[in-house]
């Protein structure tokens, strides 16, 4: 991913969290130069000194046939994303969107039965912890998961590059940036109102 | 894109009004095998009988370079997405995540200056025209119009193949699709309630 400067993130705990909160993914693999998409909901996970993303597909899903083809394959991560009008520039210029992504490389295998099983049980706990009535793992019937697990197929990327950008108009000046924020709030559009929280959250974290 | 046929969306009016919302879309290319991928808002434009994606992106990107090794590229838009706890079914079942994807592929050209320019106009037009002040193509100064042009690229992308897909549970009974979408609005998620309307109208649409 192209990053000018100002928009380039290298703080791993920063990234760590931006996929926590954000991670319905996409998986981009190749077969003969074509791209091929899916969209999931993807983990990272650290292990020692080393980061993986891990995942799963449906078994009728050809997308991980290609795994083996490929040296390297992509995970990228979108959070929020906003036009921003050139009409609220001080100075006359040119709009542009505002966004955040974080792309993550490395070669991909699949995940053995014992291992998905881990990595199902740790995306339930994710999301069902901590609601009224948790549906763990261990609340699910045997004979249902056994059947579930026949359809679907774990992998895990292990991660050899990361690549993250925050274009959040940090090239602006204080004045520009503070009025962004409050246009993106009278858009009436969820992902503007995100972007502009977002937005925010990094005005107070400068100031700390 | 691995497509179930319950989640498959054939209508090419409803994929253009679904790009028209959704328009910031992800470019992917590649390089030697290796996916490229940059977040761009993008247009679907139809001539004749053909459809289009057009775009721009910074001069300084080398993804439009690799558009001549490439017999195909893929243009990727994503609506809203959502977790669907497997506790707001009737029956014991996985959860699962909601969402709308829509893949489009061709080969990719660049524009010349001339066919950059009416796309730029076109794109200050959609996201500038019901503002109280437009900045429209013809409010912006030329010299300032020159100097941005030189850093951008154009390109258009001939599509060949479309892929859509609606993941909304339409393969839930009744009782369970309206609970879905009351659950989801409880979420405090501004994903999630983007995802319960659009699961919502899908219900008034089916009744009309």
């Amino acid at each position: 991913m192209y990053i000018p400067k100002h928009f380039k993130v290298s703080d791993i705990e920063e990234i760590r969290d931006f996929i926590q909160h954000n991670s319905f993914g996409t998986l981009i693999t190749t077969r003969k130069g074509k791209p091929i998409a899916t969209h999931l909901p993807l983990q990272l996970v650290k292990k020692e000194d080393a980061y993986y993303v891990t995942g799963h597909m449906a078994y009728g899903n050809p997308q991980w046939r290609t795994f083996e083809e490929a040296e390297t394959v992509l995970a990228t991560f979108q959070g929020p994303h906003a036009y921003i009008s050139s009409s609220w520039y001080e100075q006359e210029n040119v709009p542009t969107w505002n966004y955040q992504a974080v792309h993550l490389y490395g070669p991909a295998r699949l995940l053995s039965g014992e291992e998905l099983k881990q990595d199902l049980s740790m995306l339930l706990e994710k999301y069902e912890k901590h609601r009224e009535e948790p549906v763990l793992w261990d609340k699910l019937s045997s004979s249902m998961l056994e059947k579930e697990l026949k359809g679907i197929v774990g992998f895990q990327i292990e991660i050899q590059e990361i690549q993250a950008a925050y274009k959040l108009s940090q090239n602006r000046n204080d004045k520009d940036y503070v009025n962004i924020i409050e246009q993106l709030h009278n858009e009436e559009n969820p992902d503007s109102e995100r972007m502009a929280d977002v937005m925010a959250s990094k005005v107070r974290s400068d100031t700390d």
